[in-house]
């Protein structure tokens, strides 16, 4: 297998200023090119630091993506180090200065002086447009390695790495993929995972592994590139099963699904309904999560629970929360003519859910057409952590009810 | 200053399945020490690269400290590694072994075998004896370097760091640490900045440095130990002017401020106000932003700029905005008793919204007691920039009235 490696350059980096998740990112995709990643390296806005690096880079590996260095500024020094370490001086590139030019004019901003700089390309270089920012990368082979120099805003760097580099990629080197099937849950943790997988026979050739994240918790199977698609689909499906409801997509198989708010999304479409929300512990967030989501009519957030009664014209209760939702549900569908109603109330004090090491009780309560549906959970850890959750678990109500609809 | 490498080793590390999150806690320590932190590499367990790589780190740096393969199992080579690359036969360490002993002794658990692996230190080395997990840790000079080697598992890296690393540090180096301030301003980009920047007299000494961020540009200046406090606070306060009220916060100088929403939160708690808001592109975002925000007492989102009308009883005009953000702000005050309202509609179909390379225009409305003030922004990019941009561009209205009603 061809190895590649991961530079990143940014004094925010060595300082530790920026944890470095791009490198982490594009080992990712290349593991799953193929590719064995043997080193991430980091340095600053030293030229000479970065001169040393790519000299070193270019006699030990085939491949290496590199992120940062790329702005209008002057620290940022990645097409310089470059024209120096492999004697390729810079030279305008027109098309890429046109781009820049016209990425200010969309913005209706004038574009500085200091942005020219983003033009000047190493002699030789292929150029990586890029259709999200300003700076646009650019791709050179030297010595044994060829490299791909990309921003390190992350946005702009996937964006970059999956429509200009990627076939770049697979055009230069002959790879044998293995193939990562991610199955993606919400509200059950790891150790609860691990032993609703207890006795599952797993293949030696298949890596099982799995990340705890703050939007879902991920299985993870590494498939060797000749393992045969119907076992690989089998396998997915028996381990999918034993996680049962909390499973709201599978990565990796067929099309990707996205996160929770886009599965989400796609099911509100397919169904064509709409929803009226009211959000407290999640104060805002769940809608938040849905931009360009057509479907949510309206999301409102209230403080306090009498107030929200008077909003709504329904006396409220704060020792029942059950019953208080259904009403608020009833009065919010009465008010505004959406297929669904989601009406989020939590039990606990402000000081409750501002303190990491106590809890608080969220009720969701879904009124559709028909059907009424209402769910508890206890919410802990930081604020933030509990308005996150709040947010994920009323998603991922609609979710179960949209999902349970169509069987 | 010395020089310092931050070196992490295993495979999850590389292939991607695990963001180093380590080095830049290290970096950050590290500098704020007063090293220099020049680069950061991460390798698998390959034993040849390991050496390779110690062997390059001993001649470049003058410390360096090393995250990871301590552990027991056969892919935890940096001890073996360490052994071979400097020529430091293994030696079995007797205390070390009592004391992983007594770790499985307490936990009521027995020692497995391959545990005893853990106590084999190369010759010469420090013991740092690990309280906070198995593997204890070593320190050793080798070259031009001393290294120390730690437990990846962050939570036992960071007490071993502190309690044994630190001060066997602050004993071999002769250190000054430098100051470094951050200008953070909103609204503003790196290249303007800049541009506004032209003309002051930077001293050689400080060094000048720029982050664009998704929530804040930062504009930083990096001070040496030597700088007396007062021209420090002269020159950042000359440069911030420079900023004007772009500027929502100042890092470094006395208290840190956080984020724009932490600097409107404290100026609301303050000023003992509270807040409506009606979001419409921020759909949810500006009011999820400050969670536990007490003042802020209700936010509505509303996908239709006529059912927004309709709830709040108001003439709507999508021509005419600002005079209808008027008229929605009175709306809302007379039926929400708040000392402010914020109202933000913006122009643009849906499709302008989706499309990063088009724009939509904002518009902003603070209705306070006694003073209405308007602003409007193009935004641009895609949806999610949009929608962030409009929650900040929400606050930093609130933030820029309640910093100059105290002037």
């Amino acid at each position: 297998m061809p190895i590649l490696e991961i530079f990143s350059q940014g004094e925010e980096i060595v300082t530790g200023q920026t944890v470095d998740t791009n490198s982490a990112w594009l080992s990712e995709q290349s593991v799953a090119l193929g590719f064995t990643v043997s080193r991430h390296t980091a340095v600053g806005d030293k030229l000479g630091d970065l001169i040393a690096l790519l000299k070193e880079i270019a006699q030990r590996a085939d491949g290496c993506l590199c992120t940062g260095g790329l702005g209008p500024t002057s620290d940022d020094l990645t097409a310089e180090a470059v024209a120096a370490a492999f004697n390729l001086p810079l030279e305008f590139d027109e098309t890429a200065y046109r781009q820049i030019e016209r990425y200010f004019n969309n913005r209706k901003r004038p574009m500085p002086a200091t942005n020219r700089k983003q033009a000047l390309l190493p002699q030789g270089s292929i150029r990586l447009d890029n259709d999200w920012g300003t700076a646009p990368g650019f791709a050179v082979r030297a010595g044994r390695c060829w490299f791909a120099f990309m921003p390190g805003v992350p946005s702009e760097m996937r964006g970059m790495f999956i429509e200009r580099v990627k076939p770049l990629l697979t055009e230069r080197f002959v790879l044998n993929p293995s193939r990562l099937v991610t199955i993606k849950t919400l509200g059950i943790g790891e150790s609860d995972i691990q032993q609703r997988l207890d006795g599952v026979s797993m293949p030696d050739s298949v890596q099982l592994g799995f990340r705890a994240g703050v939007d879902e918790v991920q299985t993870k199977l590494l498939f060797p590139a000749n393992y045969p698609e119907t076992d690989r689909t089998t396998l997915t499906e028996q381990i999918a099963a034993r996680l049962g409801d909390f499973v709201f997509g599978i990565d990796g198989l067929s099309e990707n699904t996205g996160n929770l708010a886009a599965v989400v999304d796609k099911l509100m479409r397919v169904a064509g309904k709409t929803l009226a929300v009211v959000e407290t512990a999640s104060q805002g967030l769940l809608a938040a999560k849905c931009p360009g989501a057509t479907w949510l009519k309206s999301a409102l957030f209230e403080q306090s629970l009498s107030a929200l009664g008077q909003r709504l014209a329904v006396a409220v209760d704060a020792n029942d929360l059950a019953a208080t939702g259904v009403r608020l549900a009833k009065a919010l569908q009465a008010q505004n003519p959406t297929d669904f109603v989601l009406i989020q109330l939590y039990e606990g004090s402000p000081a409750q859910f501002q303190d990491k090491d106590r809890t608080i009780i969220l009720y969701n309560t879904l009124l559709t057409q028909g059907s009424l549906q209402q769910n508890r959970h206890n919410l802990g850890g930081p604020l933030g952590r509990k308005q996150n959750q709040a947010a994920l678990l009323g998603l991922d109500l609609l979710r179960r009810h949209l999902q349970n609809r169509k069987i």
